[in-house]
């Protein structure tokens, strides 16, 4: 087992790529070398899928399936010759001796290694936070998260004396995540209650985002902010602005300002961070903010010029001064596809050049027929227009054309007739290793 | 917690039935008894689905998702008035006092108890069995075995070196089932080797199909057992008929006839029986064959005319001399529906009837554009025409119309372009409770 795998095949040696990571990163960087001669690229992941994180809030709503939202990396590249994909999680980088080491199977030697191992929820240090609250940043996360919220509904309609009549769920985080979230729970809520004759009270239970910040959704303009709140308020969601979590409980939070919210449910939406994950744990001595490992501006690492990191692991510079690019989807891509341009100039002794990120914009949905985007340089469009933009883009990016018809019918499904998907309460006690 | 529930409106006493499963028998129950006035029904249920079990080894097999083959049960009777559902584990019944008691929870009082609580695989004692193989009778069974069988084509590509070029895995029962499970086990292996570039070599590869019987599905004519004997060996699998298991090991299989067979695992697809399930227990004084609840002709339970017994929990005779139905999903509905009959006499003062059996025949899919099927007092279908009557039957008794819509497509998808559903592997460990 300790053995290094031999990726050369006989004749010409080829140069050996190992991107560590199949989020919209680590494909990106494959898609730039897939099929070119002399590359050879493995993608490791701990998942066999890649997943597509812009719409997990919906699967842990209930609203589309897990297999909606995944996409196996081996189909994926099923047409590329020269990638292949290894199933396993990376417990360590010998940079000296350039392999990566697996939990199990064989070591993967490369050539050049590309850290896009992603980032995780960051709880900054909250007390309770990392064992009370559910975050949002994975497919299992999704599944988790969609199953306590089912299952907290049963058991308050089952045993009402011992809960009361309603229940309430609260949101932290007043980003794209955290309202997306809210605005798709309160719809699940009305669709347990009203669709299923889920006996629980409507109006004794809240959804409550809470955010430590003056507005909702700070990197948009002021108007788009102002928009949101109203969107949701009038939904039925109670907004806690300027407020901070100081305390996770078995109860609710405890905020700021001394008092408590009780809660059958925490969200945590509050950001992430790379603390923790592969890429900091691999390059220790040189973190950047969020803990994510610090690259020069072509996007290699620092001193490791055969290392290089791309996506939300990395401090990504955006060409624009010292700025450090925020961690979205739209940058993880770019980086990954300037990354495999910068590792193919490398291999046929060309100079590398900076990144230099293009923000086309940002987008949020706030629920049925409503959302935000604003497009670079050009004005916030909000309402309906926003929404199908909105539906237009993510339908766009989602990876194969069977989980595009998939995600489409399910969403016309639940704009004609409100159910939306199949609200399964997968419980995986039973099958858990 | 240890107070009965109320079920009681005001106004008029309505009679309380509690049924246990929802499965095929328990919702033909509730349907019956469907916005019936004075009868209240609550369906309880460990599961806050319904399983489509015939199409399982499609899960099983990535052919189909989790979510096509399930269906919520609040959902389903949304539009009845008078039914309600409890998401619980029931642990025991309380036949003197007419209560139903729950893992959690308060007790459920009934005037009528059905129960419908099912089987399970039934090991027959074979040592290692219930421990080393993988059964196939609940949807997670059906996802532990799919992330089995996924998980184990990716080790063995990754360490070929541990494992050899290729990979064995055994099905145990040459009953539908597991002639299903066989051919549809060989397409999912061609699948990975030949659509996601697997590489494991094919020709050292087996699916074998082990029964102690002389013929696969040897309740159908033996026309039909001859066609499926030929039509799997020309896809592929390995027969070995007339051969015991006798053991179960975690290196594969020790057989009757002395020879072993190494497999990467084991698929249990040998049979159902009620030993060990919650009827069994309710009523230990009486076991039927299989450990199936002993039920007089109209469906009540021997001594307990407020309890009755249908479906796979229940030894349900067939109306012809002693005969007792095997365990299908034609004879839960039949007496599901015929229970719910015999209620709404008793309420009503009337006689009951005894229960008798409609053959109307049985099929079994051996793969793309395969099948058998045979109609009472018909002839054999094969084939092709076959194969679409099983597609057609199928799709007709699954529930909902989303979830037909669903398979419908996926199955479409699937003939048209061979790769299937996405082989995703949605490794349980991380979100276990």
């Amino acid at each position: 087992m300790a053995s290094s795998e031999l990726q050369h095949q006989e004749g010409t040696p080829r140069t050996r790529v190992v991107v560590v990571g199949g989020g919209f990163a680590g494909l990106s960087v494959a898609r730039v070398l897939s099929n070119k001669k002399d590359v050879e690229v493995m993608i490791v992941d701990q998942h066999n899928f890649h997943t597509f994180l812009p719409l997990l809030y919906q699967v842990a709503t209930a609203g589309l399936e897990p297999a909606d939202v995944a996409y196996p990396i081996r189909t994926i590249f099923r047409k590329s010759t020269n990638i292949s994909f290894r199933h396993g999680k990376v417990t360590s980088i010998d940079l000296e001796h350039k392999e990566v080491l697996l939990a199990s199977g064989p070591h993967l030697a490369y050539d050049h290694l590309v850290l896009a191992s992603g980032a995780s929820a960051e709880f900054f240090g909250v007390p309770g936070a990392s064992e009370l609250s559910l975050p949002l940043y994975t497919l299992a996360d999704a599944r988790a998260l969609r199953n306590h919220l089912l299952r907290t509904l049963e058991e308050r309609e089952a045993s009402p004396g011992d809960y009361g009549p309603g229940v309430t769920f609260v949101v932290v985080g007043g980003g794209p995540t955290g309202v997306e979230m809210s605005g798709a729970l309160q719809e699940l809520l009305e669709i347990c209650v009203r669709r299923d004759n889920l006996n629980i009270d409507l109006d004794e239970s809240h959804v409550v985002l809470v955010d430590q910040g003056t507005r909702l959704l700070p990197v948009f303009p002021e108007s788009a902010s102002t928009y949101a709140a109203k969107v949701l308020e009038k939904r039925g969601i109670t907004l806690r602005l300027g407020a901070n979590v100081v305390k996770v409980t078995p109860d609710g939070v405890d905020l700021s300002d001394g008092t408590s919210i009780e809660a059958a449910g925490v969200i945590w939406a509050a950001g992430v961070s790379a603390r923790g994950t592969l890429a900091a744990e691999a390059l220790p001595h040189q973190p950047g903010p969020q803990g994510r490992v610090r690259v020069e501006p072509d996007l290699s690492v620092l001193q490791h010029p055969d290392v290089w990191a791309v996506g939300d692991a990395a401090a990504v510079l955006s060409g624009v001064g010292d700025d450090v690019c925020a961690q979205l989807a739209q940058v993880a891509m770019q980086s990954g596809k300037h990354c495999a341009k910068q590792i193919l100039a490398v291999l046929n002794d060309r100079a590398t050049v900076p990144f230099r990120y293009r923000d086309k914009g940002i987008m949020a949905t706030i629920g049925r027929r409503a959302a935000v985007a604003k497009l670079n340089h050009g004005p916030v469009i909000k309402g309906t227009t926003g929404w199908i933009a909105w539906l237009a883009l993510h339908l766009f990016y989602l990876v194969g054309y069977r989980n595009r018809f998939r995600v489409l019918t399910n969403w016309c499904w639940r704009y004609l007739d409100w159910p939306s998907g199949p609200r399964l309460i997968m419980a995986d006690v039973e099958t858990a290793e």
